[in-house]
């Protein structure tokens, strides 16, 4: 009979915790879709603040204006977190085109992220197209020396995950000009990373890695569209000749700030979880979804846990990194610092990849927390949220990763989301209210689960001097 | 000896047979992103025709047009049924505005479908703002006499699934007229159906029922943001007097068309599945969503069959529905032909709810055909199609509904459906190539696992004369 007892006060216990997760989720959604902020904060940052290059005035007004956002939350503690970062600024307006039997074909094209300017003239020369450095590399020097290398693969289409897709082609952006320039070549063209054929060139990170100043030559990506031109005229006329101008330049490095805001925990005040995502953007749209949908979504975790939880049992930390984008300094330095600390963390969530549509989450962690987790599954049904797979987290929170600690990424439906991405039309309109909220939503319920239930791991707090 | 032997071939048997169908969704997909032909049907049918309102030139278009891409794909039959259609036509722009102490405030406003015109110089009267119905029939013609009703209640946005929001209000636009014209109204004005404050008015059908002639009142949609302004300025001045003017009418029905393409089984040729979508849309955009979209998906199953399979066991027909938006005629027409013929269908799937990211499916069955079905979600699932549900299907195929039937409607991500349903922003640029594909071979994968693994039901042919 006691027995019998037990077990019903013990199963009663199970359906009521599971009924005041179900309530605390449901109130996530609600709150989120019917009395967000994210999106009238995304409005401002991308609206009235704009493009937000590491290093620039724009980013420093990001900083000022998330900074005084996250104190009229009421949080325990909001501070900026100085950190060094690269100022890298693309100048004029590139210009481009190739010419073949006499016929001018203007070019969609821009600097990469890092790149050199060419000469004040530009550069000016035969093209040579290749599908990837390896077979750059096969060609060798008397093939490409003197010559505009156009890397030209396409992101793969049959791939129903587009970062996968992006995955596969990216090298040509980051390594070519390095790559190229060993080999003598004048210039650099790429593909842009976009699934679409449209107009848009799509800049993003490039690195000369430690090849000396004299083989460091421009690099610039062109449109699909262009890309599909290019490689079409080249076929009819193999020695036409390609032509662009760029003005970009590296300054000394600036002090910028990572800004963080926290909610200090009741039961376990050493414990940190943080929610984050990044400022800095690239200067061609506003960034909208990348990222600054990360980032209003991270805030808005912090006060979704606020207005349904008054206090989390952990220290809960939104994280808002600068410069993600050309240097992942402020991941960097974040790091840095927890460590010195000794802080530990336990969980570190990201949002870093647009802001559509939520399906789940990726993470990177242990079996036992990971089982732990898939066990929230049926929870999120509801919201059609049924991403629950091993995998990547986010740049910004990767320099953290310790042994025990689970780092997650969100993962949006991905399918628009190099459409835009890096592009001038990654603005505000191409994000829409309810997906940025449900995405909010439900960062903020799995924020709400690990904080409760807590890591697997046994946690062993540093002693404190 | 025997019996484990046997037990490993038909164990091989299964795994071989799971095999196969991992494959042949493979290639649906990757045939439908790398080599499809949705995304330019859906060009030619936008951009090339437009809008596709039942009766009109263009929806005449739209027939000849899909007969002829049909008939190039070498299916065994191409065919129109004749079905004849209402014709509504809008006439010119419409024209409206409110005025509150002295200022005029211009509306962005629209016809309903079906609605009568206004006189030639307007209507113009007060307004009463309700709710819904109910508050409308509880004010009483004492209050409602000579006034324009307002019926302003929103969408609900903390519905996950924006259907059931939709469902949830659009008793207001398609009976509003008739039950404030029972109760002496003037007009009608309605807030447009749509998530999302922005300027665009939302048409979609309404009815009069059996209403006299004498109590039929013009109605029209304005936009959410005119909603919310005229609501605001209603609290302050309570006496503003609104006005619009309208000359749609109703003319004749015509006749028109249901295209018809059909693969004849290999096995049972007396057993049909049918897929489609309607070939109608309202006249304000150009009906990409709504439902372009759910024409050339369903155009391209039947091609993406015959690529990757030859020949279907069971008769398998693409049905482009005429008049889904006012009428429903095609949809009765094509079950009234069939009833006729005693042609067996034992399955039918349709796709009415956008071009968006694919997710699912909701089935209208029995739990045992049910069963049957999620048996197939695995195969699913590297695709993202997650969502296997109990539910409606489309309004075209339901009145084919008989006993034992599988019908079935595409889910596609609902999140930005309504930013675009029934508007001019529904629009070739709102459609994602890639999200388009998908949910064509989301829709073939079905189609070939339910044609190969048939009915659960013991399908008795009519005995043939």
């Amino acid at each position: 009979m006691k027995i019998k007892i037990t077990l019903a006060l013990l199963l009663t216990g199970f359906i009521l915790l599971g009924q005041e997760d179900k309530e605390m989720v449901k109130n996530m959604f609600h709150t989120s879709l019917s009395n967000g902020m994210s999106y009238s904060w995304l409005d401002h940052l991308s609206n009235e603040i704009g493009g937000r290059l590491s290093g620039s005035a724009n980013a420093q007004k990001a900083v000022e204006y998330t900074q005084a956002e996250l104190m009229k939350l009421g949080l325990d503690k909001v501070w900026l977190q100085p950190v060094m970062v690269p100022k890298w600024v693309r100048g004029e307006k590139e210009t481009g085109y190739f010419t073949s039997e006499g016929k001018q074909y203007d070019l969609n094209l821009c600097a990469l992220g890092g790149s050199v300017a060419t000469p004040v003239n530009g550069v000016n020369g035969p093209v040579i197209e290749v599908q990837g450095l390896d077979e750059l590399r096969a060609l060798g020097e008397e093939k490409v020396k003197g010559k505009i290398v156009f890397f030209n693969r396409p992101m793969e289409e049959t791939l129903i995950h587009t970062f996968q897709a992006y995955g596969g082609c990216v090298d040509q952006r980051y390594a070519g000009a390095m790559e190229a320039g060993k080999l003598g070549a004048i210039g650099v063209v790429v593909r842009s990373m976009n699934l679409r054929l449209d107009d848009f060139p799509h800049t993003g990170t490039m690195s000369y890695g430690d090849l000396p100043d004299n083989q460091r030559i421009p690099s610039a990506a062109i449109s699909t569209n262009d890309a599909e031109k290019l490689s079409g005229m080249l076929k009819q006329d193999s020695s036409l000749e390609l032509a662009f101008k760029q003005s970009c330049r590296v300054y000394d490095d600036v002090e910028s700030y990572n800004v963080i805001g926290e909610i200090t925990g009741a039961e376990f005040p050493d414990e940190f979880i943080i929610v984050g995502g990044h400022l800095d953007s690239w200067d061609l749209g506003d960034g909208s979804h990348d990222d600054g949908a990360g980032v209003v979504q991270s805030m808005e975790v912090v006060r979704l846990m606020k207005l349904n939880q008054k206090r989390p049992k952990r220290s809960l930390r939104v994280v808002l990194f600068m410069n993600e984008e050309n240097g992942l300094r402020g991941g960097k330095k974040y790091a840095e610092v927890a460590k010195m600390k000794d802080e530990v963390h336990i969980m570190a969530l990201e949002s870093d990849s647009g802001g559509f549509t939520p399906r789940g989450f990726s993470f990177d962690c242990s079996d036992e927390e990971f089982e732990q987790i898939k066990g929230w599954e049926p929870l999120f049904k509801p919201y059609l949220i049924h991403y629950f797979e091993k995998g990547g987290s986010g740049a910004d929170i990767g320099p953290l990763k310790t042994e025990g600690m689970v780092l997650a990424g969100l993962r949006p439906d991905s399918q628009r989301y190099f459409d835009h991405h890096h592009a001038s039309n990654d603005t505000f309109d191409a994000v829409n209210k309810r997906e940025l909220e449900l995405g909010a939503a439900t960062m903020a319920s799995l924020i709400y689960l690990y904080d409760k239930y807590g890591t697997k791991k046994k946690v062993t707090l540093p002693v404190k001097n």
